[in-house]
């Protein structure tokens, strides 16, 4: 019971910190970075922290903790392997249309791309990304795998899932700090200097603690084994559930 | 005998890639950015990465899996303990080192401190790891301890120890990429700008990159339950032979 109230905590954490990022991450954008448009222009640009944070941090976070919820754990696992891949998919479209945003804005601006040690990491995790949604899909929701390749897969699905995470956190850090200093040159518009920390850069350093503070929430729930959903024999009554279902 | 050869080979792989770190960001830094000095210019500088990454990165890292080597099992604890605690002291005293050097290097310049968001993370990794540290000592090597204290103790310290680490790559890599903005502006010296990924910016990414697969292979270690050392007795058994070991 305690163990169960200690969960609902770190839930209930990992939802306000995922809100409070989301809500962070388009203030700054739209109150001190002019807003969102998709022309090429560098509002085209606010898109990318925006979509990457909600795609890659926050609902992939949320997605990846769904089966440690004590709610589904008596329940049929199927409706929520579903759920899980939905929210990861929804998760992927937010990260690739937020890759589309920073691209298309270096094309029209004739700024080239994937040079900086960001782009590098944030490239990889988001390929990471999109190998571990298809390898998923393929393991663990199309009834036909066999079982010998989902039990090989699973430990491998469960490291990568965290791994992936900690990359999201690394670019968006490194995004966010390379962002600020671009950004707050103190030379143009009388903007304040970053190192004058003004209010703007305020907002966006305290975002990044609150990403930071996510990812570790999130890791904490994946790696205490008493939120751990109880396997046995679930993978084959799955197995024929699913077969019933997509059957039928 | 499988489980043991695998730890073998990441370990071995975590040993490889802390050296290619640490003579990574020393070439970059004697080759590219001048070398090394502790007169208050861009010299002392150069001592931040390398202390940095040496101490909160390759050190702690090496010092963390230190228990999950087989050929320690079968033996008595204390020894490895008080291993454990040297190469982390030596990973401070290294990463107070880093610090001094870049407050040194701004204060001698007029530069503000504490500004930039990898300041903000790196300053409070360094702080938590000294929290770590002081309450790992007082809990695990004074034999007056409370065995009450240590049971719940112990969690958290292997719990804040990942997060330590996790914390240390995020602040590394946000500040190999700020460096790189700042040192390759492409506009002095002859020196090409960033975006044209000349050889310092490709050996500093690559650098980058090591730093986060050296991350993701010492958590794989502490992560994987077969390569845990079994506790049962010991603690108590421990308590009994370092109150003999400091009464002798």
């Amino acid at each position: 019971m305690r163990s169960i109230v200690s969960f609902y905590f770190c839930y209930l954490l990992c939802l306000c910190l995922g809100i409070a990022c989301i809500v962070l991450v388009t203030t700054w954008n739209s109150k001190w970075r002019g807003g969102f448009a998709w022309d090429g222009s560098s509002l085209q640009f606010n898109w990318h922290p925006v979509l990457m944070v909600t795609g890659l941090v926050v609902l992939y976070g949320n997605g990846a903790v769904l089966y440690r919820v004590p709610l589904t754990w008596g329940q049929n696992k199927l409706p929520w392997k579903l759920l899980h891949a939905g929210v990861m998919l929804l998760a992927l479209i937010c990260s690739v249309l937020g890759l589309c945003a920073v691209f298309d804005f270096h094309n029209a601006n004739k700024t080239q791309n994937l040079y900086s040690l960001h782009s590098w990491i944030g490239i990889c995790t988001t390929a990471l990304f999109t190998l571990q949604w298809v390898l998923g899909l393929a393991g663990f929701l199309l009834p036909c795998s066999p079982m010998s390749f989902r039990k090989l897969l699973k430990p491998a699905h469960v490291w990568m899932g965290g791994s992936i995470l900690i990359l999201s956190v690394v670019s968006c850090i490194s995004g966010i700090n390379e962002k600020l200093f671009f950004a707050l040159k103190g030379t143009t518009n009388g903007t304040q200097p970053y190192a004058n920390l003004p209010p703007e850069a305020l907002v966006a350093n305290s975002f990044g603690v609150l990403i930071v503070l996510f990812g570790l929430v999130i890791l904490k729930i994946l790696s205490n084994p008493h939120w751990q959903r109880q396997e046995a024999s679930e993978d084959v009554s799955y197995s024929v559930s699913a077969t019933n279902l997509l059957m039928s």
